[in-house]
């Protein structure tokens, strides 16, 4: 039994935030520019990309989240701010100084993340006035336009929201996320924003969302790709009005819980809407000698371009998922390997099980959702990762749209 | 200058080697069977994959390599005998068997590979009526026949054999391959056979096969998946009757090379014919600051999936190779890379070069073939890895196509 209660709204779900999405200018005519405010000093907590090539506005988060508090958080979609240069670094900080400016808080309060195109320089004119425009709109039910702002080649926006009770009263944790291509495993071409009305200091914050990212953000894989730019930012506003929430807590449980769940639907969300992708993959590999085999297996049968081509044509194709498990470098016996689809086995002691007959597997493929287990019996460790196929669409996104 | 002349034909090309192809019932309709004869013992080399889920015929060949000596090859395309437990053991050596018997050859003189679908049996009265009907056809002129019946998605045989003057005579060396999916560096669904007329023990055979795999089939990436059952094999007969050649005789780096070129022209033809591939693409990785870590990013770029759909849409993405070289582990400093297509600056010192055009970028891109260099100034090592776009084609050909 959860704890929560799903409710609408996403990022402005919580009380004490506010948010915008317009149309700044660095798309042709789709919202491209973001403005989330929580109206109250806010801890905050972040995770970022491990790429080494990193944008200009997460070089400005990192830095600024030693602080720990924030105030706003301003997002532009349609251009990653990343090889840019000094340059991208001066625009990077002249966005949060001019939000910071119009929104009377301190500019070290103000976070900015871009997503989008590499190494082009930001249209800084169109950047300001659609700041200038966010500000003037913000409101408490804006968290659906900031969603929509945040969009690259998503096809939906994704918010979630839910209540909890903690703390002597109803706090609310929502978020929103982008997510498409260039997800993997420690995450990608995403960004997520996750705000809530409980108070909760800094440091238990970022453990609260390091915890939660792990099993969601960290999860998830649509083509392998890991993008400069991704991040994670989670706003705490103590707007609840309930008591401060950390690891003494009785209901520290409840709220990790809850935090987790957002991030998990959001997580799950950008699955379902990745490129091109028509097939919601829940894969484990369990089994393994250790925790990093499990996590290597899963990945490589996860990003297998002959894997996920099979489940978008509905193919039962055990032999490239055993495939995968081979070349990922975990320890395993050939001879010891299970597969099942669904939990149907189908491959049992690393040969197809006795009679195979595909149509089964078939039917459980053609289901837009559905669940592959790979157990190496060679130890106890397990992993798993959300993931999708790869269609003719993927192909043709990517090789038309410039990200 | 090279030391070696182009010739016609392939496998059976050198002196002493008969070869068929036919259509023993594997697939529907397609030659499916190939059979390649030493008319005299045959020193043997053999590079195998290092997948841990490895095909009948790969354990096979593994164990009779040790005798160093073989008289023929049996090859079937269409199933891969992988994942077919014990019965595909003594399928593979039924096969030997047979082909022993009616050739009068010792069985474990005889060697067995398999390329198609994993994890179903041999229908073994047709390989069997086939090698039958491929001993009856075996001719001098027969390894293009054999090329042609080793394929699977392949849309044309591959085929190279030069000559050079060595041992104080002529000595021949060619060979055939299939490739097409599960192209990566360091051997995929892949399968390649070189004979030679020198005179070559084994174990310096051994050791010039695997140079030259290392400089070539080692280096080639279609989709990064590594099959069970990638193998290639090296047949030196003697039957030009020139000197013994080793590393202590005057013309050995001559036979190397000549040895380097047939592999490499053998992969290049693979990449070229990769599954709906419509660029080739030789892309290099220096300046790194270890062999390592030249080819983590080599590879991270080849097998990224974004780099390959912008390659496919001629589209000069330099934004999706800095970021897979960011996330490829090579030690960097984002701000020294610079990159170049057919050698013309796209990116300096991390940003693009200033006033970017991408015009002539876009008309490099649309050629067939073009160069990638990245120079990551972190040191002096380099590695070059071919590789070809990924296109809708390879998509469908992989959602529809049983491996």
């Amino acid at each position: 039994m959860s704890g929560w209660t799903n409710i609408d709204g996403g990022a402005t779900a919580a009380r004490g935030y506010r948010a915008a999405g317009v149309h700044a200018g660095i798309k042709k005519s789709a919202p491209d520019l973001a403005l989330l405010v929580s109206d109250r000093d806010a801890g905050v907590a972040g995770v970022f990309t491990r790429n080494r090539v990193q944008g200009a506005t997460v070089r400005l988060c990192r830095e600024r989240l030693h602080r720990g508090r924030a105030r706003a958080v301003v997002i532009n979609s349609g251009n990653a701010n990343a090889c840019t240069g000094p340059r991208g670094d001066a625009d990077a900080r002249r966005m949060a100084a001019l939000a910071a400016e119009l929104l009377a808080v301190e500019e070290e309060s103000v976070f900015v993340c871009s997503t989008g195109t590499i190494g082009v320089p930001l249209p800084m004119p169109a950047v300001e006035s659609g700041i200038r425009t966010a500000v003037e709109t913000l409101a408490p039910a804006g968290g659906a336009d900031a969603a929509r702002a945040i969009m690259t080649t998503d096809t939906v926006a994704k918010q979630v929201a839910v209540e909890i009770e903690a703390g002597g009263g109803t706090v609310r944790i929502g978020g929103m996320a982008k997510g498409a291509g260039m997800i993997e495993p420690d995450m990608a071409t995403m960004l997520a924003f996750l705000t809530t009305d409980a108070a909760v200091a800094p440091t238990a914050l970022q453990e609260s969302l390091a915890t939660a990212v792990g099993k969601s953000f960290n999860r998830i894989s649509v083509d392998g790709d890991q993008s400069c730019n991704d991040t994670v930012l989670m706003l705490a506003n103590g707007a609840s009005e309930t008591a401060a929430l950390d690891a003494q807590h009785p209901d520290w449980p409840l709220f990790l819980d809850a935090v987790e769940h957002v991030a998990r639907e959001l997580a799950h969300a950008i699955v379902r809407d990745g490129e091109g992708a028509t097939k919601f993959v829940t894969l484990t590999v369990r089994g393994a000698a250790s925790t990093a085999d499990a996590r290597q297996a899963a990945r490589a049968v996860a990003n297998s371009l002959l894997v996920k081509t099979a489940w978008y044509g509905e193919d039962p194709n055990w032999g490239r998922i055993i495939d995968a498990v081979g070349y990922s470098g975990a320890e395993l016996r050939q001879d010891a390997i299970d597969i099942a689809d669904d939990n149907l086995a189908i491959v049992r002691g690393g040969c197809a099980v006795p009679g195979y007959d595909p149509a089964p597997f078939r039917a459980i493929l053609a289901r837009d959702a559905f669940t592959v287990t790979v157990d190496l019996h060679a130890g106890t460790a397990a992993d798993t990762v959300y993931t999708c196929d790869c269609s003719v669409d993927y192909v043709k996104i990517n090789s038309e749209y410039t990200t």
